[in-house]
Formats: C-alpha cells, structure tokens, sequence
C-alpha cells in the first residue's frame, strides 16, 4: 500500500516464466503489436507510437523532455509537487530555458498563473504538467491546460504515471501531446518499463528537430523503427516484462478500463471516509484527490516513521512516507491495480486503530471500518462518495 | 542461438514469480546488496559503485558516457564493429569532441592505432572500446589498452556486454575505469538491467565535474544515493527483475565464475571445429574469437534470411544475422549463458547439415558433428582447442 510498486497478480507474475523469445523473433513482434494495440486502449489514442520504454516511468520523463527539446527551446514546468520538480530538473538538463510556475504543494495548477506566464515567457515550446501528483495524492485536471498551450502555440507533456488505469487519461480527446506512465501503478505489472505516447504535433516536432536527441536509449527515431514494420535493431527489448505487461493490459481489458477505474474510486473513498473517522485531516483538496494514492496528513505528535515501521513489522503493510517538501508531515497510502481493494483498506484502518493510541492518539475503536463501510454501501448505491 | 538474449533457466524464471516488495523495503535492500555483492566477484572488483542500472546494455553505455565526458571534452572510441559505432555515436550525443579509430570489422583493436591518435589528438579524457564485439565476434585483449590509455591520463571505458560470465573480465587488475554488461547474455537473464561499475578514478571524475550529467535518469550521484546506505529514492527499481538478476547471478556463484567460463570456451570450440568441418570460414581470426558468440561467413551463393527462417521454422533454433557492414555476410550464433550446452551445438551443426545441400551446398553428412565431439573430447582432455 505504498505509492507503487503495487502489488500483483499471480497470473501477470506467472507471465514472466514463458520461454525467452528474441527481440528480433516474429513470434515476440506480435507480443509487443498486441501490447500496443492494448496500450493505445487504456490511453484513448489513435497514435501510432504508444509503445513501452524500456525503463521506468523516470526514464519515460526523461524520454518526452529529451525529444521535444532541443539546446535553447523554453519549457515552463507546473510544479505542485516532487514529480514536478522532477520534469523541470529533467527539462533543464535536456538544455531547454526552462520556467518553473510554483503551485502550492497540494493545490492543483492554477490555469490563471499558467496563462499569465504563457503571456509573459512565449513563445514556449512545451508545458509539463504532472497529471496525478503521487507526492500529494493532488490531480491536475487536463483539458483547459492542454487548450490554453495549444492556444500560445506550445506543446503538452502530460505525466500520468500514476493516474493511468486509476483515473480517465484521454490522450485523444484532451489532445495531449506526450503523454507518459509506468506499469507499476495501475496497470498492475512489476515495475521496469514506462508506456508513452507521442501525437502528431509531437511527432512533427521530433521529424523536423535539426539537433539530434541527446540520448541514443531514449531517441524515439531508433526506437519507432523498432516498434514500427522496419523492426530494425535499436536496443534489446525486456523480453519477460513485456510479457508481464501483456498479462496485466489483458487483465484491465477484462476487467474493462472504466471499471478498473470505478474499484480505485470505490476503494480510495472508503479509505477517505476511514481516515476521517479517525481525525486525520486529508492533505488533498475535495474534487481534486487522486484515487490510487491517497496523502493523509500526519496528526501533531505522531512520529511518521515509528508509526510506518509498525505498520510494517506487525501488519506486513507497507504505507509511504513524504517525499520533498512533505517529509515527516504525510503519508502516502496506495490503492493501487491489484492492491486497490477493500480488504486493503479495512486492514489498514484496523492497523492504525490498534497502533495510533499508543502513540498518544486516541480513536474510537471500529469508527473508521464503519465510516469506510458505509462509503463503500454509498458509492455501490450510487451515491456521492464522501 | 542468437547473439542474445541467451535462454533463461527455470530457476531463474520461477524468481520472477515473488511477490513484488517496495524499492524502499528493508528485505528489498538485502537483495539489492546480495546482487551488489555477487557482481563485483563475478566483475573481479572492489568498486562501491557496482550495481544494475535499470536498462538495457545500450542504457549502460549511455550512463558510461554521459557520467565520465561534458560538453567539449575529448573521446577516442575504438570501431571495430556495431558497438564500438554505437558507443561513438552516444558519446557524440553527451557532447564530447569524439574521434573514431576506425579497424577493420573482425580485427581486434590495434595498439599503435591507438597510441598515435593518443598523442595526436591528446589530452583524452576517455577512450571507449569494446572487450567482446557481438557483431564480429571479436575479443580485444584489455589489459595492455588500458596501461596504455592511462600513461596518456585517459579513462577506459570498456564494453563486457557479451564477455561478462563468458570470458575473464578483471576491472581491478586490469584497472578497468568504467566496465559495464548486460543481463540477458553469459549471465543468464532475461534481458533489462546493466551492471555497471565504476572505478576510483571515474568517481573522481563524476565528484569534481562542474556540469550537471545531462541525464537525470542514468545520473550516477542520484542512483549512488539509493544503492549505498542512505537509499534515497531515485526512481523505482525493476523488482522482479532485480530477483532474477540474483537468481542468476546465485547459479554462476554455484557454478564457479571459472567453470562457467570455461563451459562457454568448450562448447564455443565444438561449435567451431564443427563449422570449420563443414567449409564454413569464421569471421575472427584465431586467438581473438569470443566464446559466448561465433560469426561465421555464410558461404557464397547461400541466401542469409533463408536459412535462417528454414532453422526457425523447422528446427526452432534462431541464430542472428549481420549487423551494419557484415548484413547478408555473416552468421551470429550465440552459445550463452544456458543456451551454452552441447546439445546446441548437434543441434545446429546437424540442423545446417540438412538445411544447406538445399541451396545447392553441399556437406558430407555427420563430419561437422564428428568434428565437434573430437573438440569436446580434445578440450576435456587438457588439448588445444581446433
């Protein structure tokens, strides 16, 4: 239950043990086309590139920042958490002039703020936006920041590592332009490769850049002839997690794609109701929560890793702690692809109901798993979820 | 058969099946540091910096680059096949001055070459070569490169991708600057993880350089922080992946990194002697030829994709083709890893008997299998290899 890795399936796992394939095998090209095609489902895209890098979903920032870039082009970066500083540090060593627009830690990105700098700082190639922050469980909606770029000329680069699977990702109908994950999230796969997709504006850019990209592993020229008919050699594809991927896309296509999301939302809104029966104050503004990680703010007095390492020797539950600026002040609690139940959630709660008072921190004993219960009973009636 | 990835023992496979533990676990930093441990015996190091980086090999051979060269500085870059083209290529990309030695594709690299272009083009900070070239099947002795490398004040940076678990790699008697590999060759893993290493010298380098490693991804202080004590979140590790890494690397150790060795050397020299029977000239000259991958030049007349489709199709063995200068003129067959066993060897040799008088070559049926057996027995008795 941490920020991912997620847990999973024994069958994705299972997987993992056919026979080694060549990365120049057919029998393997029709794996990676069954991938894709799948790949393209979850995303809502048409676009032809949308294959999984051979790395995890920091390799995939590193990817979209290095070819929509070049020497001098300006970048503003969104940054309301630590993955957004993390798309700004990435931007800048791809040698883009790069903006950081400062949000609240927690808050989503303020449109106005983002207009006014796309004014003042154009014209800008590219905005970075990290969709589902996993650092504050605060989700960034889409749409009118893909217009408003669109509209100043620049480019979107869409971080949904975390929000792919657990949230709606439109690559196609927001029109995104780069749009990137990891598979250890909600996809339900171990982590080691990154799904990314690249649109036609994107794709316009990376044809007529003069520079070459400045890294041969992520150049997505060598990487489309590749994936694409010429299956010319690039790099060595990771043969078993791609057949890990294959399982846990099949997976999500018979769950079917919105209902994996509904089980995140479902479950998310119990742990919520849970955690606000206890006391703990969400860190995650109301209409902006993320489902697969939910950031509970850490009551006064309780000391954040004594209470995880608890949790950890004697519940086996593995929370998260804060990252950057909320270290010590957050956890980090996932619901995420296979660990996105209710059993996880009920465990959790009755976890904390038995550690938080020695600590000094009194609850009522069953009060959150009651709360949690009746979140779940609502969001199956139809209801508003709490 | 091909030039990787090698098949994978059950054994291996089967670790992938483990529960997936955080990147932040305490029991995941126990098998981080069991995987550190076993490949600095199997590199022959001391190096703190010893660990898998989570890529491919082409990904090591970018953090190699991108870690040691800034902006202007110089490399030499010894090209003597499709790797050491690749290398110069990346270190091009890192912003480095970069002079190609050029040698003749199937010739190991020459040391007066590399002497004049040291003092010619001097100061160097690096030059890069390949130990084993897989496209030529070539092996360059190390040790005398890097004497000579150093009295000009310049790193090495060597590529092991097909020699390591295959061939004596030694960093720290040869005094190897920067060395890294690749997972799914002689170490017997599926593809998608690099151990990399880095020597005293190197980590000088990486600790005074004034820019910032233009890869945030492969950026050795970043991924330095997680591996040694603080185990700072970098990015997420490869968990399943990192299991069989181990799971491997446990069987070399049972094994015995010499006997492994010498199994890929046994095999390799059946392989040959049979070829040789069969009129089939080899690429490399002898003294230079690598264990783990045998180029053979296809003989006159013989149609290369052919062949090789009629051994896929009905032998279910795959060897490789040619890369870059050597397409349509040679064969890459691999031996290793598990796939470095006898029965590999009768299978081909007898498969290519029966396969090539179709195409109007001719080959007296059972010698290049007699031929390999007297190899086998030759090599087990302490005799020359063929």
């Amino acid at each position: 239950m941490g920020p991912g890795p997620s847990s999973v399936n024994p069958r994705v796992l299972k997987a993992m043990t056919l026979p080694i394939l060549g990365h120049l095998d057919p029998q393997f090209f029709k794996v990676m086309d069954e991938v894709c095609e799948m790949l393209r489902e979850v995303l809502h895209t048409q676009n032809h590139i949308t294959v999984p890098l051979s790395s995890t979903g920091t390799g995939a920032m590193e990817a979209a920042c290095a070819n929509m870039l070049e020497r001098g082009d300006k970048m503003i970066v969104c940054r309301n958490g630590f993955f957004g500083d993390r798309l700004g540090d990435i931007a800048e060593r791809c040698g883009a002039e790069t903006f950081i627009l400062d949000f609240v830690w927690g808050e989503p990105v303020d449109l106005q703020v983002l207009s006014d700098a796309l004014d003042q700082y154009g014209p800008v190639k590219a905005v970075g936006v990290v969709h589902a922050e996993t650092s504050t469980g605060v989700l960034t909606p889409m749409p009118d920041i893909v217009e408003l770029a669109h509209r100043h000329g620049a480019l979107v680069i869409a971080d949904a590592v975390t929000s792919l699977g657990g949230h709606d990702v439109r690559m196609d109908d927001w029109d995104i332009d780069v749009c990137y994950s990891a598979t250890q999230k909600c996809l339900g796969a171990p982590p080691g490769l990154a799904p990314i997709s690249f649109g036609p504006r994107a794709m316009e850019v990376i044809n007529n850049r003069p520079s070459k990209v400045q890294s041969f592993y992520f150049n997505l020229k060598g990487l489309e002839s590749y994936w694409n008919q010429t299956r010319a050699y690039h790099h060595t594809s990771p043969i078993s997690m791609t057949y890990a991927l294959r399982e846990s896309l099949r997976m999500m296509m018979e769950e079917g794609i919105d209902n994996r999301i509904r089980r995140h939302a479902r479950v998310a809104g119990a742990l919520r109701a849970g955690l606000e029966a206890m006391g703990i104050d969400l860190m995650a503004p109301e209409g902006y929560r993320i489902n697969p990680l939910t950031t509970a703010l850490i009551p006064e007095g309780i000391e954040d890793t004594a209470v995880r390492g608890r949790l950890l020797s004697d519940f086996d539950i593995e929370i998260g702690g804060g990252l950057g600026q909320v270290r010590g002040k957050a956890w980090r609690i996932g619901l995420m692809g296979e660990s996105a139940k209710e059993s996880n959630v009920f465990a959790l709660l009755s976890a904390l109901e038995q550690i938080l008072p020695d600590f000094g921190y009194e609850v009522a004993s069953g009060a959150s798993l009651s709360a949690a219960q009746r979140a779940l009973v609502s969001y199956d009636d139809g209801g508003v979820l709490p």
